[in-house]
C-alpha cells in the first residue's frame, strides 16, 4: 500500500487533525463567550456538534502522534472503516451546524438591533466561519481515507 | 470492472437520479408557492441550489436512460471524475441549503406569528425536508461513484 498523504498515521493526517481541533475549539469558544446561545436551537446544535468533533479529533490526534512515534501506519480494514464513517458523519454534522449558525446570524443581523448587538453578531459569524474551516479539514480527512478504503 | 449498484449507467443510478429530480422539484415547488421567500437569503439560496440540482439530475437521468437503452456503461475516467466532483459539490450545497432553511424556519416559528403564519411555515418545513431527502440520494450517488473511482 503506497502512503497517500493524509492517511491515518501519517504526519499530514496529524496536521489535519490538529487543524480540526484548533478550528472547532475556536468555534466553540466564540459561541460560548456569552451564554446567549441557549436561546437559539441552531447555536445549541453547533455547541453539541463541536463537543463531539473536539473529542473525536483529539482522540485521532493522539492515535496519529503514537503512529508517527512508533513509525507504523494502522492498516486494519475495520479500523479504517470506523474512522472513515465517523469522519463522514461528523463532517456532515459540521457543515449542517455551520450553515445553520450562519443563516440564523444573518437573519438576526437583518432583524431588529435588540436581538443581536453588533459585537455579539460578529462573534457568531466568526464562530460559523471557524466551523466551516473545521468542516473543510474534516471533509478532507474523510475523503482521503475513503479513497484508500477500496484498496485495503 | 464489476457492476456496483448505483454506478453511472445502471438502472439503480437511474432510480437515484429520478429520486433527486423529484425531491428537489418538490422542494422548489413548496418554497416558490408563495413569493415570500425573496425576503430571506437562506430561502433564496435554497431556490438557487435547487435550480442547479434539478438541471444536473435531469441531465444525468437522460444519460442513465440512454446508457440503459444502449446497454453500455460509460467507463471513461475523466467522465466519472466530473460526475463525482459535480455530485459532491451539489450534495454539499444541498445539505447547506436544507439546514439553512430548516434553522431559519425554526427561528421564524419561535418568533412572532406575523413573521410566519402557520400554513406558510409548514410549507417551508416541507421544502427543507424534501431538500434533505434530495441530499441523501445525491450523497449516495456521489459516494458510490467515488468508491468506484480508484479502481478505474
Amino acid at each position: 500500500m503506497e502512503e497517500l498523504p493524509g492517511v491515518l498515521g501519517t504526519s499530514s493526517s496529524f496536521a489535519l487533525r490538529l487543524g480540526q481541533t484548533v478550528f472547532s475549539s475556536a468555534s466553540l469558544f466564540f459561541m460560548c463567550l456569552d451564554v446567549d446561545f441557549y436561546g437559539y436551537s441552531a447555536f445549541c446544535f453547533l455547541v453539541m456538534v463541536m463537543g463531539l468533533v473536539i473529542s473525536w479529533s483529539t482522540t485521532l490526534l493522539v492515535v496519529d502522534a503514537y503512529s508517527i512515534f512508533i513509525k507504523s501506519v494502522p492498516k486494519q480494514r475495520r479500523f479504517i472503516f470506523t474512522i472513515t464513517f465517523g469522519d463522514m458523519v461528523l463532517s456532515y454534522l459540521l457543515l449542517a451546524a455551520a450553515c445553520s449558525t450562519a443563516s440564523v446570524t444573518d437573519l438576526l443581523r437583518s432583524a431588529d438591533k435588540s436581538y443581536c448587538p453588533e459585537n455579539l453578531c460578529s462573534r457568531y459569524q466568526i464562530s460559523a466561519a471557524m466551523a466551516i474551516l473545521a468542516w473543510f479539514l474534516s471533509s478532507a480527512s474523510c475523503l482521503i481515507n475513503f479513497w484508500l478504503f477500496p484498496s485495503l
